[in-house]
């Protein structure tokens, strides 16, 4: 027996999720799970996660899967489909702040989070003992303006084939379009401000300056245009004029590592979606 | 057209959502949305709430029913149905403080509770001028020890057909049950604590002594057993020190008024469904 | 006997606590409580807020007054004093959308807020129902492009000298530099966003198109620049891709509300001081 | 020079901050931060932390303290002083579920805690790594029914000297009265609910009985009677009908780690005032 997750969108029509359940109720297969979203069900496009146990020695994954395609096919829909005993492999990069690596480093150790963690980069030595500590590969890889291009290229051929999807964990260099596109796969990254207040450089120093009453942590999906890409989950936590920019910052720690954890939990269960820079959380 | 949502429970089974959403769209429906909810694939209890817009010309409200309990029948399922453009009627009960009342009152006239208020019933005069104003029948059934089964004997005959559910926006009788059984239909009740904590009279009192940092509030279906029905939704804020009882009444109002307006707006979308002294929310 | 709340700022010097206690404790005041911020104990600004309790007939308010000018010069400070006695009065000012409005009238008449109302402003004739229900004038100034300097003038003159700060309660006009300068007095205003996310118009549109997990909204005074003056409150709630601009709406009226309310409670307190675009909660 | 932080709670009268500060002031400190409250002005309690530097050459830290003690007899004052220079010592006792040491020791290595942790006890070897992995002395006392004395008393001898304060980071033994009594100083518990609800064992398991919409940690210090001690920091977040035990605990853990460390961080600050079974928070 094998657990599946099918994601599907497509133009909205009448008669998707029926097609879609009677498929998997004529292969025996048992539905944990399903979740729709309609964009507007006059015409809008329409997102299904389907999570379903099948029998994998009757019904082999090549055979479900062109079968979900010939499916698919009449509906114009576009689909992936996850099964349960492959681990995602997230490769991580963090520069100096060190927080939100270590809290992820812990809820992976613990089963909290099922992945795998085939390395971490960093242009800092200072994580070294913390990620060795948990026997993963530590590749530092220090940059300056003028070794970019060549740091980058090195960093891409670590994590090009060895990982699923990238991490920033307050990596604190912008990643080039050309290394965007050539990973090709998702790339999460945690901006510590409540977007989209406060993009670019010194959030908190931005969010002192304006006098906040609440500051806030946002993961979102790296894209090419800096802080813009879509949100996957916003935290947020109350301050007052007793706060400096240093107490801001120790405050925002917690609410980067939250916010970065329940991103990258709802990732690896498969629930995010991108679609026209947001994300729909299905489930 | 009408729009239609549809209620369905039973035990879990393969080719439930197969089975419906074939039903469907056999009879040419769009599908609005649709969520299931399992409390246990493996041989627990199925939900689902299905919302469509169908053709009542081509198939009729009672053709449309026999054929759902044919199916429903075969699965072992209980369900409700229920129609857009009939508009659910909504009793109120006060005692003294009216600050729920009031809010739910603009809430309806604004067009955001879409629900028909036929009457208000009071054990106090202090609402009369706010129910009236609205345009809306106020009832006075002053209660003491004595004449406590008379009043709610004239307070059942007052909401026994002129309404659909009813909600206690703050009235501090205990009802009988020989009231909840014989009215049969749902009770919505506001309790002003985060329950389980603080049951009973006082809870603002029982917060202050307890010295709790976070109050809340929250709307239950009333039962025979006080303070102990279905949750639906609970609110909660800060306090600290500084406050006393009354400003934890005062922030607490606040909780209340939005807790129980959550409430009745998800239970008019006939998203709230009771199972085993909790709800699910199905949406 | 009377209470006064007595404010002070000046250069951080040391001994401006003992200077100010041992005034009141010669007076034989009691207070009941104080607050102070220093912005910096090394040079920076203090913040004084002292509730105290006095003998009026034995130090008149005038002679206290001038005792407090004569202490306060020797510490370059500047000060205002508020007596209990004397009730605040606020001109409310609204548009379209009166849950604002409503929300604050509900305050003043349970007492929640002790402020008077004078008069509400308004541009559209909508409110006019609600604000003479309760027995407050009600002004339509209805306003085109071409009659906004002489609107703006008749509002002006209204609020003038029958109040002592402004509410825009949703007034969705910007008023003029001259209006904000000429009436010399705090203005309050509500904005329907996560300030400094989504300023200007639409905010809830903005809000949806970016693909925010969490809505707010801010109170602040209003300044010559828009949506940029001090904040005094914020709230906030979570909304999921499931929301359209309607619900949205719909969730952020509640903290519009919320945010308001608290605003204007602590103001009314006297607690709230603006100090460099930014604003300081005195306990 | 020298920070020092003084803490005082008396009987409320007149004059108690002008003496205070008159003290402050006559022996040339400087005082950074000052907070009062009062549980009712007229004949309640009075509590004040001063936060003030010092030149201790000029005047020592025994004089000081010896002047203090004359003033405060004056008053029926009791007090603390604490030195920014010495640092506190928190002894750590855990069980199985090592999350909250996990993000301690996070804590205090970042340097964000600042406090020495002497040692951390456990009756079960799991956490060992962890604490020797950060320089810690891990001390495995494993308990019994029979043997619970025999521990305590050994678990007694390794704190009781070596440490200012025990923080029970999810220990689940029920530590005896002789051992509260005999350790004498503060003990900081986690406890898995947001009290008063669910008190004892399996909160979360009771949690999910009730149908909650909402759970929560609470932080508060170790009294002889099982989670009724004063209560320091209560965190909380929603759950839905989908959330089963095993995901209430999930998102538990990141409520208790945040409630513990937020109490922590204030007790360190020499913030929080036991009274009356509450806590007094100062600033």
């Amino acid at each position: 027996m094998e657990q599946a997750i099918l994601l599907i969108q497509c133009p909205d029509q009448k008669g998707i999720i029926a097609k879609f359940s009677n498929f998997v109720f004529e292969r025996e297969a048992n539905i944990i799970s399903s979740y729709q979203h309609s964009t507007d069900p006059d015409g809008g496009r329409f997102f299904m996660r389907m999570k379903f146990v099948f029998d994998n020695e009757r019904y082999p994954e090549a055979s479900l899967e062109s079968d979900i395609e010939e499916l698919a096919s009449t509906l114009d829909a576009v689909w992936q489909i996850h099964y349960e005993s492959k681990v995602m492999r997230m490769a991580i990069a963090v520069s100096r702040f060190d927080h939100c690596l270590a809290d992820l480093l812990y809820r992976v150790r613990s089963g909290e989070l099922r992945v795998e963690v085939p390395l971490v980069v960093s242009n800092h030595e200072d994580a070294r003992e913390l990620v060795e500590g948990h026997g993963i590969a530590f590749h530092y890889l220090p940059v300056s303006k003028e070794t970019k291009p060549e740091q980058e290229k090195r960093f891409f051929e670590l994590i090009r084939d060895s990982s699923d999807f990238l991490v920033l964990a307050r990596y604190m260099q912008v990643l080039s379009e050309d290394f965007l596109t050539g990973y090709g796969k998702d790339i999460i990254n945690i901006h510590h401000s409540f977007l989209p207040s406060f993009m670019g450089a010194n959030p908190y120093r931005q969010a002192y300056d304006r006098g906040v009453k609440i500051i806030g942590a946002t993961a979102h999906f790296a894209t090419s245009t800096l802080d813009q890409g879509p949100i996957i989950d916003q935290e947020v936590g109350r301050v007052t004029h007793k706060d400096k920019v240093e107490s801001l910052k120790a405050k925002g720690r917690d609410l980067e590592k939250l916010a970065l954890a329940n991103a990258i939990r709802m990732y690896l269960e498969h629930r995010v979606i991108r679609y026209e820079n947001k994300t729909i959380i299905l489930g």
